[in-house]
């Protein structure tokens, strides 16, 4: 990303403001920062106003600030709050904007109560998370090196799986693999859950043995560029039963369904639909019990949702996942996830790893 | 943890309800709620009341939830806030703590606009962290563990380095070997900067390559049975020239001053000042940009912090990092950090590395 691509975006903030009735919007989520000006420290704040921006940051970011953002920057030595108030009163800014889900109570009384007499602080709800739902070429070109480099560190690491490796140890190769690949880290905690425990959507990998006979769920992610790739596959130890091999075609058949729903226009709730009314078929319905996916990209975890309750309509550029799953608490769980983008005609797959149940 | 402890931790908080004159607290930060109930999940809160306690969270969790918490559980459907009200309503209760730090202004807005008519929300700020500063006998030894296993990645990856690998893939190494000797996963993002890069408090490792005549900073921690360690070391590429030795025995003086500092009631403010002063005698105190350390624990940053303007004061059971460093623009920083635990007469160093610039 070059200074002009985060100057083009606060340029889009800048412009907007006027719309939402403020004079300035407080910046104050990491990804969010990062998105306008560049700057990849985990504290800062960014002041958008019309006549320009300025960042916020503590001494420790003094230098890598500096050569990230493209913006001015201001360095606090004490509590941000207290710099950023400064600038509003310097700057006689009147409407502070602020995101209410990025701002926790205590920050929001600190400004409150030191805001010069005139000023305010407005809420602004989900504004630069609409923006960054529709990612530019170059960010879906970063998405899907993410992904790219995600199904490498897969293979590499299901290539050196033995049976009787631990949980832990298949994780452990898996993240070390996707850094060795160019990956900063993880995108989440990386799942790695054998036998029963893979009936546990969240489970974190333990020390338990991966044996003969075990379905085992591996779902990681890597963070490249700063871009997230997020990937679901199931491993069987051996010879699957028929149980397990019926349960992951009518799981598969879900996941092509949802993905088939995926285009332009498309009501995400309908993409949900699509996997959850394979699954009612097959009786596994009520076994299914998260959303279908979720937007991704400087997050792992961003809107849209794509969930049965969700309102939002599919647009070309945006970067979701799409991994129906079923979760039988004593027997084991399955469940199968790319990242797609929606395009002006449908949906790309960027995800290239072959989707049948591998066998190891 | 048996889940007697988590029931004496809950025990401890149901009957300082009283004085902290609220009906129930409304605990929504992770590492609080698994404090309190063992719970691991990173969707939940905890509600406890004189009654006993009610943990919120969504069927992702459900069957990890019942495997980790001795409380009793409520799976939502939807979002937490919509039960905890519920819950709030049916068991008539008035005043509910919660902590603005903890809490965003969304959620405390959710909360507070379906609110039963007499009761409130009432900030209390900072409570469970107070409880969590002073651990345990068996908290310690967790600590320790992860220390251990820290400090065990460090020389395994050391022993692998080799002139010319790249930063990055020296993180890969040290993460990957933590993994492997049981860590959970790094307790933050690792950090391996070589030459001026060095110089830059909180860097990301890149593809920089660390040659002959890099001085070079490896800063590591690890999540073990989810308590975290933390340590700094400084590596040297071939023969470390004169004013790197002088510097870093500048900086290892005032770590070991502030080390010597670290006794039962001595303010933590005393403890940073001992090595800020040992850097001004040696002319670097400038140079000095960040605290001396931190608690750490369930967290890698909590409470009591160990800076220049810090009020508290040291208590037997405080585990804290002592890490002063000198950060030179265009040459490059040293950091020298260990964990310590404040015992009844003194402290106790965790860290079993040795302190030597370390010439590789």
């Amino acid at each position: 990303m070059s200074d002009d691509q985060f100057a083009g975006r606060r340029a889009i903030v800048a412009r907007g403001l006027a719309a939402h009735k403020i004079d300035a919007l407080l910046v104050t989520a990491p990804p969010n920062v990062r998105y306008l000006s560049g700057f990849t420290g985990d504290n800062g704040n960014l002041l958008i106003h019309a006549g320009g921006a300025l960042l916020f940051t503590d001494p420790r970011f003094a230098i890598q600030a500096k050569q990230e953002a493209g913006c001015r920057i201001r360095i606090s030595k004490g509590p941000l709050a207290a710099d950023v108030l400064g600038t509003v009163r310097t700057l006689g800014l009147r409407r502070i904007g602020y995101d209410p889900a990025h701002t926790t109570c205590a920050y929001a009384e600190a400004l409150k109560a030191k805001l010069p007499l005139r000023s305010s602080l407005e809420p602004v709800a989900g504004w630069i998370e609409e923006l960054r739902m529709i990612k530019s070429a170059a960010e879906v070109e970063l998405i899907r090196r993410s992904v790219e480099t995600n199904s490498r560190a897969f293979e590499q690491a299901v290539s050196r799986f033995r049976a009787g490796m631990k949980e832990l140890d298949l994780a452990a190769e898996v993240e070390y693999r996707m850094r060795r690949l160019g990956a900063e880290k993880p995108s989440f905690e990386t799942i790695v859950a054998a036998g029963r425990r893979s009936a546990l959507p969240h489970a974190q990998p333990t020390a338990a043995k991966i044996e003969r006979g075990n379905l085992v769920i591996v779902d990681m992610g890597a963070f490249e560029n700063g871009y997230a790739s997020d990937m679901t596959r199931m491993l069987f130890v051996g010879t699957p039963p028929a149980r397990v091999k019926r349960t992951y075609r009518a799981v598969l058949e879900a996941q092509l369904a949802a993905i088939t729903a995926v285009h332009p226009g498309a009501r995400t709730a309908a993409v949900d639909g699509a996997a959850r009314q394979v699954l009612r078929k097959h009786g596994l319905d009520r076994f299914f019990v998260h959303s279908t996916g979720h937007g991704l990209g400087l997050e792992i975890h961003e809107p849209p949702r794509v969930g049965k309750r969700d309102k939002s309509r599919l647009q070309a550029g945006m970067a979701i996942t799409i991994e129906p799953g079923v979760y039988l608490e004593d027997w084991g769980g399955i469940r199968i996830e790319d990242t797609v983008v929606v395009t002006e005609t449908g949906c790309r797959i960027l995800t290239p790893t072959p989707k049948e149940l591998r066998v190891v």
